[in-house]
């Protein structure tokens, strides 16, 4: 787990399992810090069991508080999130820019933290004034009110992407690599003697067209030295003489 | 609704609530096509429609497969999400970057989706071979598993955010606009007069850095005429002779 950690903090949730859920989305990008402003149900609750789904450690940390004043006081800078037009003068952040903010401030060693509301009606607009900025998570504008679970697995998503850097796409060959082009110039030298005997290229005009749209085929599937055997082993078996 | 869409195929999920959850996370993001494979508990369930939350339409229209591959036939490109390393060769592309691969595609009128395996263990590699590439959500290493509706709820939001535009970070100001430069010369000028009276500004040396570190604070908070006004309020109230 990184030092440079986020703070969540759910004012007033009601439901335990949406704590638990949270709990669970928290530690599967590696958020520890959980805090409850006045929960509901108090604390500890049940409920949250079962769906952390092993988050255990989040859940016996939590800490609580009687105010949101309270629960956000030792932190440097604190967000909101809200999906309500509240009618304020407010900063408004997409999660991800929020969370770049954030990382940037909590990678100086400040604590950062981030607010969510109940599932009733969110954040009051004093929960609100009490923050730097609002995070608003883009929405179906018909349908706009996120689970408060889901509301923070985006966020703590774009937390993680934000402070690792992970591989935007790549090819996964396990032990074995991309095969040499010698390889594949086999290949397409062995496919085109084979289909020249089976009378598949017979066309003189049109074979070059045909041949390169087969090894067309062939470049965009990234072969390794292995397929590249196993297709000459197709190739031989599909060719033999009955 | 767009009309590019991303389809979003659950393959043999097992509770019902789950798959509530998998609608109002699509609806909440725009997407409104959900196939299921293999159901555990049939279908319809009645468990799904309190977590579904109002995304009625999405329940009411899920089209139910026997088998994975009848459920993508009329796709045109299919990724499969999974957190395990299956013992294959495939190429393997974040959230973000599977979304805008996919988006593409859909932008050019073809169909596109993402698979997701049940809650137990996900995927099978057999139903991964049938998908062009693997959509791997980054995470802790140490507790991978995310909830099946939090997956969903995370691919959802990034197809929302690829296939619009918004703001990266704005400042809402409502009706009102940001000051005009000389408003706030104007409240720089009246709250330095009246410093100077108070003699909070009485030590000549330090008097030119103590201007310039107040006037930053203001400069900071990106102020409103409507605010200036009221700032000045504050200084007119505060100033004056008791």
């Amino acid at each position: 787990m990184t030092k440079t950690t986020l703070t969540i903090i759910l004012v007033e949730p009601q439901l335990g399992q949406n704590i638990g859920a949270v709990a669970r989305a928290m530690l599967n990008f590696g958020l520890v810090n959980l805090r409850l402003v006045r929960p509901r149900d108090g604390w500890p609750n049940p409920e949250a069991i079962a769906p952390a789904a092993g988050a255990d450690k989040i859940l016996e940390n939590v800490q609580v508080f009687s105010s949101t004043s309270a629960a956000i006081s030792d932190l440097n800078r604190v967000f909101a999130t809200s999906a309500r037009s509240h009618d304020m003068i407010k900063s408004i952040y997409t999660p991800e820019t929020a969370v770049e903010a954030l990382a940037l401030t909590a990678k100086e060693d400040q604590k950062v933290g981030i607010l969510f509301g109940g599932e009733r009606c969110g954040l009051l607009s004093e929960d609100i004034s009490l923050c730097e900025a609002l995070i608003k998570i883009p929405s179906n504008s018909t349908f706009p009110s996120l689970n408060l679970a889901h509301s923070v697995v985006l966020i703590a998503y774009e937390w993680l992407v934000q402070i690792t850097s992970f591989p935007p796409h790549i090819l996964r060959t396990g032990k074995t690599r991309l095969a040499k082009r010698e390889s594949l110039h086999d290949l397409f030298a062995h496919l085109e003697q084979e289909l020249d005997k089976s009378g598949f290229l017979r066309h003189k005009k049109k074979r070059p067209t045909m041949v390169r749209n087969i090894r067309n085929i062939f470049q965009r599937a990234h072969l390794t030295e292995q397929e590249i055997r196993t297709l000459r082993g197709i190739i031989r078996s599909l060719g033999a003489p009955i």
